[in-house]
């Protein structure tokens, strides 16, 4: 084992608290339900064919493909969250159900080892033929994250067989070799999942593979460009590659040669995470600071506040720097997600608070804003201000829900958020080489070694809401490791304690290390004092100039229509009134709200007027971001007038 | 004569100021070099095409049509500029020009009266099958209003004729009778020019049409509905009509029932023009209220305060009220035009300033964007607010120029704005039942009647510069009328005297009666003081939130990059600042800059951060909004942060 490494799922339980209740509603309502949705079982929800489509193909019942070109992938995401829902809480009905969904899914791959139904059922002729559109190998690799998953949780083989299977055809058909296709995926995904399952297998080919597709990349014949005169394609480029071009796939220039985020945020993070696996895995500098430079662009001049990407709905891409506009934010859930995924992996390569500031404000606002607090719909864009009749009449917000519905025909945000908190421990602990690195608060035990002594770390507190974290650490017997406690960025007074006695807060990089010999009984108490903060945008972020956005500990609040009243433009808030926090046990499930006095102009008796107009006094409520949307249709906003 | 009415053209002549100059430019320049365009002599404008397809129709030449379905009008509203200038300037060789090119014209008229040079060369088995899309009828209303216009202006019929015989055929097509089509045009325009036809030959039937196209527009059945289904169109509808289907083209309820704009907006605008026609000629009250609350509706709810309308790039519309984002503001120049031309028949309708007001505040600032300083290139979007790598980046700016271009493959705005300016005496006066009403001060004379008594009236101003006015009346013998005398509403301490002795302002509506036996020599002084005011949108208007305008008289002003540096965003104005205004004779073409201490906000070490930037004083500089991007490429913006 290489350290730093994430902690097996197995090693970590979250019981009580924000996360633990959020990561327990995946289990108990979102995976099931996205079952249910998967196999087109939820009345009004768009269709989904997923199961449907797997049945077709291993001819367990006659019918039609239904879908997109990447139906299946929703399929692969699910599995790879019920298998992590396996690892941590073990459950045999629904263990056999993905025994008998992973036997179809076995029935319906090809004999070379191929699957993929839409290409089995509707083109099967045109087999690997649109690479740039297509998304055949993403969907290979979100089955290939399945596989290594189930096998993970569960010890079973037979996913992770059908997809070696799928990889080893894979690695046949593409490379730089005579008789191989040297091309790659218009939608990224294959790298990272390729080096998944040479961890998992220990195939070094796998890896050798990804680093392939990903130095190949954008290289000169340009691959998409090729494929297309071979399919004749003489007209346009797809809508969505829109001013970009082969940007849009970022593929129109090698990709060691990008220095700014372009394109598709998704597949733009999904890139970097394969780049970071690599960089790790290999020890490669060279590689690692060009992640680096990548990372740093994308969280200092492409990043919302609430931690999403992705400023342009068309095409689902980043844009300039600093153009941050909060209406027209697509700030994907997906793109949040591998935002997380990213900044996971900057952590196992620096040991840097930044990255984990970077995350938990991903985490905490754009991803869980995904999901409904019921667990039964969700997210796709993730607007920083909506209201509600112009963004159903703006062409530019035609892709802005105002509710979360229940299931979307382009469904890959649900299961995203189901994996991503059912595999919760993995972001939140590291195993690193003299002991654990804390990366996220929540309470719940964590399970890990000090060199050959195993450690059981409770953590027992109400974070995000209280700022109290106790840590209570049990070695085997007594052993000298280091605990490194994340420091937040955004906390300015951190107050440390072990055993009652005050400690120094000296922290390297935002992380304090306490070392010494822990015994049973041993006692960390940290205080993470959450004043209520104004944040202000860079002013480049042209968007956000003069305003100001409310944030406590790692929560963004915004203001909802429900509190405050239509128009929210129409508020501000003065620059000396004092912001207030309460906990509400009986609101959005429990959570702080910000209150403070504030004003709200009023309209005008003409359109544009040289009297300044009137104000009154009111009293404004904030909400955290990732909560909105939960009791009716409304406006919305997260930056406010500052006066 | 009916009273209001416009002067004729001949009896008004602008000759020193802003408008004169912008007037003489048009004459000099502008039309004279939109004849090279129409020709397609312009080395690197897009072509147009239209003497081309005019040439071949007739037959004069071989060749294929270019150019859109609507191409002819392009040509139709240049021969309506060029006659109004006939009017004004008389000119042997362009009228010789002229008329060669109405011959052509007559030509390719078909024998039944048709005329459409894509229909005739295109697709000649289509005539009239898609009215919803394909603009015949509103090409048509164009050659009508350049009919209507050569003849008015050189008194020769052979135009008048084509497009007599041209609107006889539309008549025998369209209407309720037994073998007509009860169909309209999906692009209004025809009506207002069967109005123009109706009052130049006295033909009843022509309004009596142009009422009924209106009236039956949007009754159900729905035409174009029918007329689809004839054309056996299964498909979607075109994308322009995104979100609101027939309202785009006004048609999805009877026009009576509107009560907000909606839908494209130069077709709302010529259609209210339309509409505002008819009440006049016919004294009809109910039309009139209903064009009152259209009116009310556009210039209270849906004006730019640059005077544009039309929010919505994606189908050049309305959106819902008061969304008016600055970045996105279509705001196309022919829509301001048609926001003049509604303005100028609601004060025929009734003589109150606030239409004026409108009016002024359309033409000096949205329209006169359209032109470029030097005459030769346009702006057929006018933003409030433009990054030009963001504007050339975001899909829903993509039709945002962020410099004017020479011609657009789409060229209706420059010949448009060549006919405004062409006939801007239309627009300054009106002849009224007991005297003459001043609606625009621009330097120059005009002449009326009194009764029986021929008045010249000097102007003399340098308007909207400077504040003074100076009016001598020129009676042919001493007579008793009164001069309407319009008090902008932007003008709260106006000064009058008459004869060197002040006199009290009482306005009525706006409007200064001065009643008396007017001598020549008697002089009127009109001092319109102009200080720089602070403009706030009403809060409604979300985007301009916190913000002001800076408005001088009628000229609203803007920040460019070119004076103030990039990131205009992060200059703010105090609330305290004083404002000052000079006029600076050799910058874009003269005129009055305003200054200001104000403060420019430092980027920040932090993309978020809870520290407030730091801000350095600097002198900001605005200039007119219509003289922006005359200095080469570079951000610009109207609303400016308060703080």
């Amino acid at each position: 084992m290489s350290y730093p490494t994430a902690l097996p799922l197995s090693r970590v339980r979250f019981d009580h608290g924000f996360l633990a209740d959020r990561a327990q509603l995946v289990r108990a309502t979102v995976i099931p339900g996205q079952w249910e949705a998967l196999n087109d079982r939820i009345p009004g929800a768009e269709r989904s064919g997923c199961v449907h489509n797997f049945q077709v193909a291993a001819g367990e019942k006659p019918g039609e493909f239904h879908g997109l070109f990447w139906q299946d992938s929703d399929l692969a995401k699910w599995i790879e969250a019920a298998s992590y829902r396996l690892a941590t809480h073990p459950d045999p009905a629904l263990d056999a159900e993905l025994d008998r969904l992973i036997a179809t899914i076995a029935k319906a791959q090809r004999d070379d080892g191929y699957l993929n139904t839409y290409f089995q059922l509707v083109e099967p002729q045109n087999r690997w033929a649109n690479l740039r559109d297509c998304h055949e190998l993403y969907v290979a690799g979100h089955f290939i994250e399945a596989g290594v998953a189930h096998f993970q949780a569960t010890g079973k083989r037979p996913l992770l067989d059908v997809v070696s299977r799928l990889a080893d055809l894979i690695g046949k058909t593409f490379g730089p070799g005579p008789g191989q296709t040297p091309g790659y995926c218009g939608h990224e995904e294959i790298e990272l999942a390729l080096v998944k399952l040479a961890r998992a297998t220990g195939v070094e080919r796998y890896r050798e593979l990804a680093a392939w597709f990903i130095d190949q990349r954008g290289q000169s014949p340009n691959y998409f460009e090729v494929e297309a005169r071979r399919r004749g394609e003489t007209g346009k480029l797809p809508w969505h590659m829109h001013h970009d071009g082969l940007a849009t796939l970022q593929a129109a220039q090698p990709v060691r040669e990008l220095t700014e985020p372009v394109g598709h945020a998704v597949r733009m993070m999904y890139l970097l995470s394969a780049m970071l696996d690599l960089a790790l895995d290999r020890g490669d500098a060279a590689r690692a600071a060009h992640c680096r430079t990548l990372w740093t662009a994308i969280t200092t001049r492409h990043l919302y506040v609430t931690g999403g990407v992705g400023t342009e709905p068309y095409g689902e891409k980043f844009c300039e720097p600093f153009d941050l506009p909060p209406d027209r934010a697509y700030a994907e859930t997906c793109a949040a997600i591998g935002v997380v995924m990213c900044a996971r992996r900057m952590l196992d390569l620096e040991l840097h608070g930044g990255h984990a500031d970077v995350m938990e404000r991903a985490l905490y606002n754009n991803v869980l804003a995904g999901l409904a607090l019921d667990g039964r719909a969700y997210f796709y864009v993730n607007p920083l201000e909506v209201v509600p009749p112009v963004a159903k009449r703006r062409y530019e917000c035609h892709l802005v829900k105002t509710q979360r519905v229940p299931w979307f025909g382009c469904a890959c945000c649900p299961p995203n958020v189901a994996r991503l908190f059912a595999s919760l421990g993995a972001y939140a602990y590291a195993q690193v080489a003299d002991g654990l690195a804390v990366h996220l608060y929540a309470g719940g035990v964590a399970q890990f070694a000090a060199g050959a002594v195993p450690v059981r770390l409770h953590v027992t507190t109400e974070y995000p809401w209280k700022e109290r974290v106790e840590l209570s650490i049990e070695p085997a017997t007594p052993a000298e490791f280091t605990l490194h406690l994340r420091l937040p960025g955004w906390c300015r007074t951190p107050h440390l304690s072990v055993n009652g006695s005050p400690v120094k807060v000296e922290p390297v990089h935002g992380y304090v290390p306490l070392r010494r010999t822990w015994r049973t009984g041993d006692k960390v108490v940290l205080d993470l004092p959450m004043p209520v903060e104004r944040v202000h945008a860079d002013v480049r972020v042209a968007a956000a100039a003069g305003l100001v956005a409310l944030q406590r500990g790692p929560v963004v609040y915004c203001v909802e229509e429900k509190d405050n009243g239509p128009q929210l433009a129409a508020l501000s808030l003065p620059r000396e009134s004092p912001l207030t926090a309460h906990h509400v046990p009986d609101l959005l499930g429990g959570c702080v709200i910000l209150e403070a006095a504030a004003r709200r102009t009023e309209p005008g008796a003409q359109l544009y007027s040289t009297e300044p107009a009137r104000q009154q006094a009111v009293r404004l409520c904030a909400v955290p971001y990732a909560l909105w949307a939960n009791r009716g249709e409304g406006e919305m906003r997260v930056w406010l007038r500052e006066a």
